[in-house]
């Protein structure tokens, strides 16, 4: 049988629960601590900032498999199932035995993956009263998913968008403008943090940890308001399992199963989503796929990064979580055009990464959008420049395929689309694109924010 | 049975073969003349601009089925089947008891349709052993889907961009050099029909016409270079008659039919596409479903223009055809932002409409994007203002079923996306959006450019 380019599940194949990785992992995520009192953060510690369902969700290591609602699956049928695809032009455009397929997460209006987390997100706070949220976004592909949510089930929300990005992408404001949110470049005046941040550093771009800081005091101030954010917390890598588990029955329909998973890691959601089934078959011992995950070289957080307990905002009003991190103070070169930005990984995929569970590399910006030049050329879709990062690893992994002339099966997450980029693809077409890699003293000053427990 | 939000269908049923509406109508279109001696227009008469096998379908008033060629297949496997979508938010967010149904074009990178004429054109350029094309575009979806079919079969592309189109959306462009194409904002000083209008109107911020002039005369002027059009021609019509024999075959499938078909209408090959299979029906006389032929109040051809002959591009170097039309002076207001900016309409759709099968409705562009908002909203695609005429003519219906309780099953056309026009979002957000309605004297100035014959 000849595969067909695209396979889509039936609508009634969607995954009706999430898997929980932290269920079947032998060293447990070490726990949130209360930065306050240095110890553990319980229930009552998150329910000021979360729902009360997400904050049950967060702490819970031990639930292998939770229903998804109803309404959830009810919105996820707007968009979903993302087709999985084999990239059989990519895979002759490189001369290579290697077999590429990819889960495509950006066919639907927020152009990627971060709809998954967002429709739960927005349901279990509808669901306990509340009648606002607030949010941070960086490249502007999580405000526009939980804005689009926020429509759906009718609640009003206010994005911090990190300013750099609000000013490179006015075209992403007007998309979360039209889905009825407001939209705040950060740092802002309308925050104590936003405040200080600017008095610091009046010039500043903003950072993905800042604008947490902003949307979290926001809400804090605001009656029937929870905060909502769109990666590295456990809840959201839950809800990302969507993403493996259909990729994992759709290769099942066609007889296949990955010697490698690839994927972007930023803040670590798409790929923890990824890799889950994968992942538990190794955990599990009933598969050995090899597992990478590919960070930016301006923004190495795995490979470069401390394996300690951090902020997860710059602010320092979160809870600490133990992860790889280049410290809350970190600020990747404002020449960095490629997204994944966060200065820490989410504490799954960092213990899995410290118990040699994973692999981690990191690329550099030209070579990224080089490998989403060619991807789009001949497989007809403009990726995100995140996702282009694990284009790039498909690409390397397949060009490897071919000197050795092994026949692998490569999976990788393409999480989005471009179309709000442009200006970084106009940046690498005008020869006007920069690798930027810290140097150890650049990547010192953030460790250094570190905090002294 | 609970018909799904999607359909989809399977790689191998999407159709093999186009079909050509000419072959049911009773009164064919009258022929394509040469404007120099005012003949119809011979084989020999279009090869000079067309390649020989599109110039075949253009003049081809009879043969019902044509093969789609196995490359133009593969292609189209990159991006189809195109989902069927059931619009249940829109459905409730109304409280209509219609049924609405929308075929969706826009889940790719050229975010439109028109890739389904894209692939054929430049297949079949390709084959001739053509090295080069040119094109224009106005809103820039034709030609991201050429620059795309051009990097996929390997063939140099230029493209004439209408200049006011060109500067509102640069990201457009950007996307458009991605995939290799280059491209010039029209009217231009690279060809003598650009330099003739700059002269005469140097602040012109150009139309389709003048860009259409511009590119027939560079592939007259260059080797093994011939030029291919995305709308109007009958050959376009022809191949997006995919959209709809897929749409029947969905439809089919969950045992339905439409009442009323609607579509959005600049050049009409995309209305012309969606309701081919359905127009055949009712010119058999097997079915009577309602066809409507949505267009924007600003630029009137099918419901303030005349059916007279008219050249297709301002420069008057094209065939004449018979059509309804503004006259090719006719230069829709700057304030006009939604798209379907053509001075003419397909010669077929214009047979159609005159021989009482269809209906035809203009509306006003602030309605339009009202629509485009609610339907964002409700089912999470953000349109494309083209499509969104379509949008705003079912949300009509829907509303009319509404008063008398009528339970009508409504198709419309979502031919693409909006990522690339949030200017025209921004504007109607920020309430500095205009309807531009011409005055009878404005039109009169279009028509005073119709050839006498």
């Amino acid at each position: 049988m000849k595969i067909p380019h695209k396979i889509y599940l039936e609508e009634d194949q969607i995954p009706k629960q999430w898997y929980n990785l932290r269920a079947d992992m032998p060293q447990k995520p070490p726990p949130l601590l209360n930065p306050a009192t240095g110890k553990p953060a319980s229930l009552a510690d998150l329910e000021p900032v979360f729902c009360t369902e997400l904050a049950k969700q967060e702490l819970d290591d031990n639930t292998r498999y939770t229903d998804i609602p109803q309404p959830v699956l009810d919105f996820y049928k707007m968009f979903r199932p993302a087709p999985l695809i084999r990239a059989y032009e990519l895979e002759k455009a490189l001369g290579t035995p290697a077999k590429i397929y990819f889960k495509f997460e950006g066919n639907n209006t927020a152009g990627s993956h971060k709809l998954n987390s967002a429709a739960p997100q927005v349901y279990y706070a509808k669901a306990q009263g509340m009648t606002s949220l607030t949010t941070e976004t960086g490249a502007g592909q999580w405000g526009t998913a939980l804005a689009m949510a926020c429509a759906f089930y009718g609640i009003d929300l206010t994005v911090y968008m990190v300013k750099v990005s609000y000013e490179q992408k006015p075209y992403r404001k007007a998309v979360i403008e039209t889905f009825g949110a407001d939209i705040v470049p950060s740092p802002s005046m309308t925050t104590e943090v936003g405040r200080a941040i600017l008095k610091e550093h009046p010039g500043t771009g903003g950072s993905l940890g800042c604008a947490i800081s902003e949307a979290v005091e926001k809400s804090l101030q605001t009656d029937n308001c929870r905060y909502v954010l769109g990666s590295v917390l456990n809840q959201v890598v839950l809800h990302q399992s969507v993403i493996g588990m259909e990729a994992k029955i759709a290769m099942e329909m066609i007889d296949e199963y990955p010697d490698i998973v690839i994927g972007c890691a930023g803040g670590g959601s798409n790929l923890g989503g990824l890799i889950a089934p994968f992942m538990q078959d190794k955990l599990l011992g009933k598969a050995a796929p090899r597992i990478v995950a590919v960070e930016p070289a301006s923004c190495p957080s795995l490979t470069r990064g401390r394996y300690a307990y951090d902020f997860c905002d710059t602010g320092r009003i979160t809870p600490m979580a133990k992860m790889y991190t280049l410290g809350s103070g970190f600020i990747p070169s404002p020449n960095h055009a490629g997204g994944l930005r966060y200065h820490g990984m989410s504490p799954i995929l960092s213990q899995l990464y410290h118990d040699g569970y994973m692999e981690a590399r990191a690329v550099e910006q030209t070579r990224v959008f080089e490998a989403a030049t060619l991807f789009a050329r001949h497989e007809t879709i403009l990726p995100a420049p995140e996702s282009a990062h694990a284009i790039r690893a498909a690409i390397d992994e397949a060009l490897l395929c071919k000197e050795t002339g092994e026949v692998k099966t490569i999976l990788f997450g393409l999480t989005g689309t471009g179309y709000f980029d442009m200006n970084a693809y106009m940046n690498y077409q005008g020869g006007q694109m920069n690798d930027t890699v810290p140097s150890d003293a650049d990547l010192q000053k953030g460790f250094d924010s570190l905090p002294k427990l």
